[in-house]
């Protein structure tokens, strides 16, 4: 049988890392799968599915040796957002409808890698991204208050209105779900913010701090379904509980391939499968760099890719590789992907036997879960530093987040790629155009604005920092006509093309333009430091003819000094 | 009284050149503005309205000496098509929605100087444009062909479906409107092609020649209606004729402004609006640029915003700058724009007295008139430069061309905008990246590739020909990743930015990523020739505080020179 890398260079000494990592992951996958679950409006079995053969397919095709696969926040609600657009409320219409996404997702993965889709998200900026993130982050914080509360808010709305609406119905919360709920807040924020510090005092083991201060979602579980039990809450109260679980592993199943179903689900699931791309790699690329290991994009796709439809066939739903659990699996020493190979185990127990404890388990604790899951992921330091950096990549990052708020994600980021795309084009119409003179002495050129330079009156010497294409060559065109009437003593213009590395079409149409307006005003046009590439494609052109191989200088001195010996 | 520019400085000499130039422009203009209302599936008065006030009103507020303003085949086949979409087919709405769209271009015009939406055409390239140019003249003269051979077409449709429809009821055509239809079009063909070269062998004066040759719709029209009248086609073989067209000036009358009306025509306004000033301005700067003149782009937004509020007062359509018109004004000798005034008080005076002559005038001679119109916009000169400079422009103009014949000329232009923009993306998204060294005995530095050059195995020194901002950021990290793991004696990496312009937030990171991997490896970052502009936004950045000042160096030859005397 071929095995996969890591397991044929398996050393001994990583499998007690990879023991703990995959126990203290499943401790922490277990709830948060039946919480990813209540956010996709999903049976709670359905992402516990989720969690056991995605995780070996992943194990067995993926590229990093850390990431934990599973439910996440952003797909499980793209999922549920799907399904509501859809116009599909049937519980068991939308679980078959997620097993089709799920299918969908990962076959559109796979031809990813031939067709090199995955440029794609080149196109995405890191400020876009960190205001898509944070965006998702609070419509997901945003999205369970309602539990919080035990309040009946209707799915489907923009994030802005269903915090609206769940704030202005407080007073109608349910007051033993709100119990359970800040109970539950306290109880997480508590795990995170200061256990590890009272532990580190006394002597306990590192690894007994990390197993501790990680199982803080199943001590929420664990505590608040024994008090919803004690003191029949959900009969006295009308808490809202999760119920019967199946009992079991999952059946394998190929999901229904209606036709129609397809139709309907597929420009979401090619959307959900980016995004899904997207975030495993960029997770698994931060963690492999920290141990200067490689991700193979192309490896990744088809990991994910089978992740995916194993979901879809064992009864689950879209997956993605998860921050925070990958950041677990990593800090806790998982050294491979047999970490997940033994979290899948666990989970697949916790199916087999467990399940019936989870009877009573308030919905309430599960929203504390999702919340305290995607808090970190709200990103404050990247507007911080673009703020400071770079105001225009500030903008796109605020118009993706709020967009995402007030629509919804796929047109939050989609505005974001086109509010980035735009303003570099922008930026790039309007070319820094430097007037550069002689540095003194030396054979280097500079910015008469910001150094000492020698100029001669009739030469004007200027540097274009940008390629010249069609968005910016009517603005360089105008530039230098105007640098032209304003001083009539120039016979000599030098276009210094050190930051050019591509001409189009349309520029060299309104150099040859140029030449022609200069001409008839007797002035020469001439280049220097034209790039090799740039050269090879102008050789052949009617326009550098015109201009003639001698009035293109390898370098802006030889230009000068042979100019001003010209008349 | 405040006078245009032109008027207060005219002089005696320039005289004579307009009447003449005004003269023909009218021969030409009266028979052409019937067929572009036609084009648009209005009255032919409409057109002929559009032919009087708009042109004053352009003389007193444009900036172009020579730009013959007007109805032109691009807007009348864009407002044809704005009305069938939006379902306006019975002719009193269609009139009326007409003089509503020339307002809202007006109107539209008039803002965009504020908000500087001119700028929005620097996204066109040339061979976009060259594309939708040609497209859009093959869609004008297929549109035609209906009307040559006297079949019912129905409009609407896409250029190529209607374009098979005709072909496949030629069987059916009209005898007689077909013989006047390709008798036109070999009465044009004459004038155009062989009439000068007969004339210029005879002694006749070169204004003479120019007369004749351009009255060749004026000769199309005055034949085809005699033969009509006398053989009394229209009844006996059913030929499509003009009929009555009521005589006088138009009325002054402010358009319907009815808001629901508004909304629906609005964004085509838009559309409108951009390409007629788009083409209006192009018109104008090549012949601006001949005669060494300045167009003022602010201007033409005036000139054209008041001509077609003037269009839509005196129950015209959108008007804009005619390429042919404009040649036709240019060659005759027009000096000024009162050229454009003789010609609009010569379609006066055949709106007053000359209307009823026109009853008997076939439609095929018009569709005649617009084929020979429209057929010198056919570029293929651009398809044939940009296929052999750039094969990339060349497929955006290919595009552009076959989806406004596929489609329509909005979905042509906005397909033509999205691949061009897409493809500069894509270009830029795997900048040329050179490894350098010294050329000997001087401070320059080449690419080890295409020079003979001194290089150090211990420095990597790379220059990459691109900003660097997000959607080229991940290649060059795993470009100087790759580079540096092949070459395990690599202690320095220097990166030559004297191609760099900006550096955005994304890229930032992203340097800082390589900085910290290299770091890890026991390998020094540095920099040379950083730009005033971008050193100016680096300096107060974290990362350029981890670089260290000392590791930025003004030129390459001094990096080598300190980094070569290190260890």
């Amino acid at each position: 049988m071929l095995l996969p890398h890591w397991l044929q260079h398996y050393k001994k000494d990583q499998l007690n890392g990879d023991i703990i990592a995959g126990i203290i992951v499943a401790v922490v996958l277990v709830p948060q799968s039946m919480a990813y679950g209540m956010l996709a409006g999903l049976p709670p079995e359905v992402a516990l599915y989720s969690s056991v053969l995605p995780l070996l397919l992943y194990a067995a095709f993926g590229s990093s040796r850390t990431l934990a696969v599973g439910p996440v926040g952003l797909m499980s609600l793209m999922t549920g957002a799907t399904l509501i657009d859809q116009g599909i409320t049937d519980i068991n219409e939308m679980v078959t409808a997620a097993h089709t996404l799920a299918l969908l997702v990962g076959a559109a993965l796979l031809p990813m890698r031939i067709a090199r889709l995955g440029a794609v998200i080149n196109f995405l900026s890191h400020p876009v991204i960190s205001g898509f993130v944070s965006g998702s982050a609070v419509v997901i914080a945003l999205s369970q208050l309602k539990h919080i509360f035990g309040l009946d808010i209707p799915t489907g709305l923009p994030a802005y209105e269903s915090f609206y609406l769940t704030i202005s119905q407080i007073p109608q919360s349910n007051i033993a779900t709100t119990g359970i709920g800040l109970g539950s807040l306290a109880l997480l924020w508590w795990f995170k913010s200061s256990l590890a510090k009272i532990l580190s005092r006394q002597s306990i083991s590192e690894g007994a701090i990390q197993f501790i201060t990680k199982s803080g979602p199943f001590a929420a579980v664990a505590i608040s379904t024994v008090v919803v039990y004690q003191l029949g809450l959900n009969n006295q109260h009308s808490v809202s509980i999760i119920g019967d679980i199946p009992v079991g592993l999952p059946e394998i199943l190929i999901p229904s391939v209606d036709p129609v179903l397809i139709q309907r689900l597929l420009p979401n699931a090619l959307f959900i499968a980016l995004i899904g791309y997207f975030e495993s790699v960029s997770i698994a690329k931060s963690m492999a760099s920290q141990k200067r290991q490689k991700i193979d994009s192309n490896k990744e796709l088809i990991g994910l890719g089978t992740a995916n439809i194993a979901s879809a066939i064992s009864g689950g739903f879209p997956v993605a590789g998860g921050f925070g659990r990958s950041m677990v699996n990593f800090s806790a020493g998982a050294n491979s992907p047999l970490a997940s190979v033994f979290t899948a185990c666990l989970v697949a127990l916790t199916l087999l036997f467990f399940t019936p404890l989870f009877f009573f388990l308030p919905k309430a604790a599960l929203a504390a879960i999702i919340i305290l899951a995607v808090l970190p992921l709200i990103d404050t330091h990247t507007l911080k530093q673009a703020w400071e950096y770079d105001r225009t990549d500030a903008l796109s990052l605020l118009i993706t987040f709020f967009t995402v708020l007030a629509v919804d994600v796929e047109t939050g980021i989609i505005a974001g790629v086109v509010i980035s795309i735009g303003l570099y084009l922008n930026r790039s119409s309007q070319p820094h155009i430097a007037i550069v003179g002689q540095i003194e002495n030396t054979e280097h050129y500079r910015n008469v604005t910001r150094h000492e330079v020698i100029t001669d009156d009739r030469i004007l010497a200027i540097r274009v920092d940008e390629n010249l294409y069609f968005a910016n060559t009517n603005y360089l065109e105008d530039t230098i006509m105007r640098l032209v009437a304003e001083n009539k003593a120039i016979d000599h213009v030098l276009l210094i093309c050190s930051s050019i590395s591509f001409i189009d079409t349309s520029a060299l149409e309104s150099l040859d333009n140029t030449f022609y307006h200069l001409e008839k005003a007797d002035i020469k046009m001439h280049f220097a430091e034209i790039k090799g590439p740039v050269m090879d494609k102008l050789r052949n052109t009617a326009f550098i003819k015109k201009i003639g191989e001698e009035n293109v200088f390898l370098s802006t001195h030889k230009a000068f000094q042979t100019l001003k010996e010209q008349q």
